[in-house]
């Protein structure tokens, strides 16, 4: 990853995402942060721009740029000249004509982070695009995981070790994104979702198929849930929470019965749906520890991208 | 108060108090705030968070911990994951998780910052809640009157002075923590308002009332002035601004029949209601001067919590 | 420019104003800003203060602002006790009273910033004011064009110099300012709009005037766009975007064939209405530079107002 941007997980190799681990690993304790890190981005200006909106995200890419030393300049769509129909193209040559280095963007539309790099000198960092890809969220996930597991086999660092993604598959940028950097870094990973929220393109095909979380129990060393949106409770889509919940939730008991089962979730948790607040405070849930994870593995980014090493 | 939080007045001793006060005193000039003072919290982070908005106490609380160095995260409930159903609990445990030191909350719910206390290594800090509690409110009004009242006993720093809290007591968590604070002080407390705001629980039991501001300002050397909110003044509650102005307020014509009566109010003022513009630029009006106590006391509130001296 | 606030360009004399364009120009390099300054505000609050909501200057500010060191404290009216009936003059006494030192204040109604300014310690710097004034657009404007435009003569910086603003005159801060500026810098100023929204007051009387752009381009050395709002484009005012185009527009087209025609514009644009994307991209468009001045002209004046060099 010598590259200006971080678009993706795809153009990854499995030594660049290592390598990004190895940096995130410096600023984590055994139970937090590092409380004194050198500013390394001091003098540098971080715009976050997030056009869905989301809190967790973005006052974690926040919390990483400023540990950094960096400024944040929060752009807020509502209010702002996109509102007066600027197109992104613009707001973006605007934002670079600030002296800002980088831009952490959150789009709705896919494909939008490739086309903005295309015509920028800024750094960009997908913090979310679409349904397709949620880079950070994989990178942090895989971080928290090699954290925990210990290492198999020389080959790779979670080989030997089998991944089941559990929940609203289709809908997910998460997935998409954890799928490739858990196969790039040696896992199998497999997928199990009611059959109305498997994926229906070809983004995630050949992988291994549960049409029920028990089942993927007993083949799992670590089932990454998703989150089930309330409003996708629908006839057509899921039935009831309870047909929910039989089938594909890591309920508090079926936890309690795989103890050996590592759980991760990218947040906020549906409580009560893909799971339950018991599960996230057991010893077997990494929930909260990715939340440390995702601030480490950004301010890793932040600092390759903006003040990378000379060589 | 060597404890982690601050939640509310009722856990400080008088002695705690003072020492707050006497931190504070370190920030401020005979005009304003100290320019140039030690970044002792240098490293740490604060999240804001107010489920009630107010721009007022944020800004100061925001003000105080950025003059120490902090670095401050925005959280805002709109658009995060507490709208997405996601408990308290869990918010705090994923703001802990990046690293936070401190949470500022104001919330609605009475009870809530204790909750939340129980379950967290961050430090909370009460900046409102419900009609129950507003420590730092009250603690700049005493850091206030401390500054302009001269010690007249040796038992206590405001023994021998007389306050009188007027206006809409029953829903003010202002007067809750006030009268709190001022007791500890060695204050005279009473009460003035219409029946309909007086105080219909036993917070505030066994203080003298005053049914109406004259009577009040016989008696008073400290006249603190509550908010009235103009929805309030209905038929069935106060039933017009001229009988409320009668009979409560503090207007321009009795502050001049007053001139020795010292007046705070917590700001903001519903001017023409239970004062006047011009009241606050009278010598005897303390607003404004509450305000910058206000920066001061929240810099020693963090600095304590974030910062203890070591012993 | 000794004084404490920026309010508007018209108390600026032409020396005051290449000063402060000397200064701007030291943040400057010849693609962007100049990664490291010296952080001659620290210690200073900056309050961003913006009644009519606009992320671009916001942002310009914050940059600046941050750049050199400076807190900044984002005042929002939304939720504030502004919305809870406080006047505006106690809303600035209580953010003075937080030692703040500057206040930006962008608002609707013309004359605010005068009438504010004279009851606070607080430096006032004007980002925006209803119909009547936005000085820092004007002197980011100027401060492009004398990057771009050499000197023909020693009189003054803009002589021998043509300059033509176009576009909705009438309801427009910007011309006010920029025609000030402009003439204190020795250029010969026209305006081109159409005759429902030239200016209709005498703050402008006296200019050649052009009833459509092909005449201005035939005089001008530089055509200062102005943004037109769609809303603008009714039966009564601006009777179609064609219409608007064939007279008033810089399209692709007409930029062409006046290659050596210079052109700026505030941002943001309607792209489509008075100017084209591919305009933008042009060389002779100063439009992005234009923004890159800003942060560097907004620096040059905080800094200069909040830490003037000691005499």
């Amino acid at each position: 990853m010598s590259a200006l941007h971080l678009l993706d997980t795809l153009s990854l190799t499995s030594g660049d995402i290592t390598s990004i681990l190895d940096d995130a690993r410096l600023f984590l304790t055994a139970t937090g942060l590092r409380t004194s890190v050198p500013p390394t981005l001091q003098g540098r200006t971080v715009t976050l721009a997030f056009f869905e909106s989301s809190t967790r995200t973005r006052l974690s890419f926040e919390a990483a740029a400023k540990r950094l030393g960096a400024v944040t300049l929060l752009f807020t769509p509502t209010g702002s000249s996109v509102e007066k129909g600027e197109t992104l193209g613009e707001t973006f040559a605007t934002i670079e004509a600030m002296g800002v280095d980088a831009i952490v963007l959150r789009h709705g539309v896919n494909g939008i982070h490739h086309e903005m790099s295309q015509n920028t000198s800024m750094s960009i960092i997908n913090a979310g695009e679409g349904s397709r890809a949620h880079p950070t969220q994989a990178l942090l996930d895989a971080s928290t995981l090699l954290e925990r597991l210990p290492i198999r086999a020389r080959m790779a660092p979670l080989d030997g070790y089998r991944i089941v993604i559990v929940g609203d598959i289709r809908h997910s940028r998460v997935a998409r994104s954890n799928v490739d950097v858990f196969l790039k870094l040696g896992a199998e990973v497999a997928l199990c979702a009611p059959p109305t929220l498997a994926p229906d393109d070809d983004t995630m095909k050949g992988l291994q198929y549960f049409d029920c979380i028990e089942d993927a129990c007993k083949w799992a060393h670590v089932v990454n849930l998703l989150r089930i949106q309330r409003e996708r409770i629908t006839a057509d889509i899921v039935p009831g929470i309870d047909e929910y919940r039989e089938r594909y939730a890591m309920t508090t008991e079926r936890a309690q019965r795989y103890p050996d089962i590592v759980i991760t979730h990218p947040g906020p948790v549906s409580l009560g749906v893909e799971t339950d607040a018991r599960v996230l405070t057991m010893s077997q849930s990494l929930v909260h520890r990715q939340v440390t994870h995702g601030v480490a593995v950004r301010m890793a980014i932040l600092q390759r991208l903006l003040n990378p090493p000379t060589p």
